[in-house]
């Protein structure tokens, strides 16, 4: 079964936004066992749209259009595909409730004239509501052809993708395929490649393919098999395998476990309570870990301590400490953990200081040099790292490894 | 003069990485004035990439090929394009000494016979040297068609971009492209574009284009003109007439000013201090506001207060208040963000308490309640927002509008 994306959207064509979403549908279907051959972008065109559809439909089984469902006559997905299957639209009931609805839920929200649109869809078509937005997704079948219409924004396709779309995929595959993830921290793409490369090309059932990510490495091994337990069967040694090669560097075996997950599950299991103290990445640590639903049972409160003297005033970093080391230093991230703790009254804490750019760097103390302090009951450890990106990379990557020092941490603990 | 972009490689295609090239290719020639109606990704099979270059050359007047330049006999980037071109590779003995010497530098490179591949050239080709890799860059010109094929890897690709193939595109071109950004906050997309529905339609010279943001709207201008002078002429009515419609809505008028740069920079222009105190978004915001390089000239420290405790200790909110009205409140909001200022000694705070979910909505209180406090020279304001997003969605909204809230209240101040 072959599979062809095509994102619409004009900026993507002038480079104003990264085509994540092409990047998401493609792991996706790989994980289905789906073949993808071909990824189109077109603009909000409707002749070129429609050209590039119908060679898609030629060469392809199904296409997934993402994109173009806006309510603004620029939108044309829909009409362009409906056209292109011999297709009228028609109001449908139920999708103009919905975003009545959805308009309604929102107390600031207004309705225009022009969101009607949207409850426009292609006779016999599948609807697939959209519970973050206000496009529906839409499925035409037609003389073994299939197209996949969703919406462009990532918090809406990814929810709705997960949702309806592939268990409708996957039952269009005749046989079933089953994929685990195994994603580790604290260790690099090519050292995890090369560990376990005997196993990476040998195998044909199930397949193992690595994934990098901001400071991870995710392994995707995927079996094709009659039932979820046969796969069980081709899948489990290979995560055996790999907890005999990384170890505790494992932090997930499931494709939806984050490493915050991880780290919140962990502090639960040992009755832990948390809390952050972040100069540079100012809150982005927190804020990740309060991803996770819940985590306010380990987490009460969290400081921000840009200034100095609030590292001091909050936390007690000792003023002879910042004047002899620095802000940036060991020994002030180490204080600043230890201070949030007993401020707080947290059995574990964690810690990020550091220089994120452009400017501040010297050349003792350059730019994307950073420092993550991390306490557990009572056990302090600190950590230095010399990020080499841009202000935005480096405090990605700072929280990334402050979560990796605080999950090596617990794991200890 | 059209551009087409052609990315070549298995890896997209599977989606173990993201297409960041085709974004930044696309975005260069669009600030070079050429059109690009079509990117396509296809992997490293003869075949299909044969066809779809074929395609491109016939809708396109230049083809830019990026990937598939590599030493192995998987990449045929090269080789395909020759044949389309009908020309037959040499050994380029230039790029064969480059090579070596690239090899030579590298301590721990260890050059291998299938290196040498990437020295064979098409024939009357214009040859582009790579100064961080081995793979030449290929331009080659035939009937008023160009082929201009680029290695793959984006620290490869983006040096011999802006080096040597920008000024020969620039050659290519004869009106240049000016573009200017409108970007509004508190305002929906639907009512920002019927509020200029006549501009968007009408315009040709300068064109206007809507791009919908989480919270924002942004609005490009683009003119073709001589030079830059005449482009002004063009755009700078639009502008004006925008203001005339949008008022302190809009709060940039670049393309690389944020939502938060502007914030900050009136914070400085008013020798404003800011301090935040988060409940669901819990970093989120400081996080966001900290992204700009040097926002610590008005920003010193910040409060994460998930408890109900933490609220009283470190913010002073009374316990009376969170009894009566409850942690999501706008009674509870207005003294977070009164409390943070006085702890913090900031004459502007910002405060945000909700229910971000998937738990804790009650039928009074549901998921995606948020209550926005905002403080500014001792002028308080409070706003309710209901969100419809999941819970990272609804942060993310959170985090918008707690900053136009700011926005707004620093223009008034």
């Amino acid at each position: 079964m072959v599979v062809e994306l095509i994102s619409v959207g004009t900026e993507i064509l002038l480079g104003n936004i990264v085509n994540t979403n092409a990047a998401y549908l493609s792991e996706k279907c790989a994980g289905l066992g789906l073949s993808c051959y071909h990824q189109s972008v077109v603009g909000d065109n409707e002749g070129r749209l429609e050209e590039t559809l119908r060679l898609a439909l030629k060469r392809s089984d199904i296409v997934i259009l993402s994109g173009g469902l806006g309510p603004t006559k620029d939108d044309l997905t829909k009409e362009v595909t409906a056209k292109v299957f011999g297709k009228t639209l028609y109001e449908d009931a139920h999708t103009k409730e919905r975003i009545a609805g959805f308009f309604s839920q929102m107390r600031s929200g207004q309705i225009t004239e022009n969101n009607w649109k949207q409850a426009m869809v292609p006779e016999g078509a599948r609807i697939v509501d959209n519970h973050n937005g206000t496009a529906p997704g839409l499925i035409i079948e037609e003389n073994g052809k299939t197209a996949i219409l969703l919406p462009g924004p990532p918090n809406e396709i990814k929810p709705m993708f997960e949702r309806d779309i592939v268990p409708y995929l996957n039952n269009l595959v005749p046989e079933g395929i089953y994929s685990k993830m195994v994603k580790l921290c604290s260790i690099g793409e090519s050292k995890a490649e090369t560990l376990v490369s005997d196993l990476l090309e040998g195998q044909t059932n199930p397949t193992i393919a690595p994934y990098a990510k901001t400071g991870e490495v995710h392994f995707r091994i995927t079996a094709r098999a009659a039932d979820e337990k046969e796969a069980d069967r081709l899948i489990e040694p290979v995560i055996r395998y790999m907890y005999r090669v990384f170890g505790d560097k494992i932090f997930a075996t499931s494709e939806e476990v984050t490493l915050e997950d991880a780290v919140v599950e962990l502090l639960e299991e040992k009755g832990l309570t948390l809390t952050t103290a972040e100069s540079c990445t100012a809150g982005l640590l927190a804020g990740r870990i309060m991803n996770v639903a819940g985590a306010s049972k380990v987490y009460n409160e969290g400081y921000i301590t840009y200034s100095n003297e609030a590292k001091e005033r909050l936390l007690g970093v000792k003023h002879e400490t910042l004047e002899r080391f620095g802000a940036v230093s060991a020994e002030t991230a180490a204080q600043m953990a230890e201070g949030a703790a007993k401020a707080a009254n947290a059995s574990a804490s964690v810690s990020v200081t550091g220089i994120a750019g452009p400017d501040g760097g010297t050349g003792e103390k350059p730019v994307g040099l950073v420092y993550v302090g991390c306490q557990v009951n009572g056990k302090i450890r600190t950590e230095e790292f010399m990020f080499t990106g841009n202000r935005a990379k480096n405090r990605e990557y700072a929280v990334v490894r402050a979560l990796t020092v605080l999950w090596e941490q617990l794991m200890e603990a």
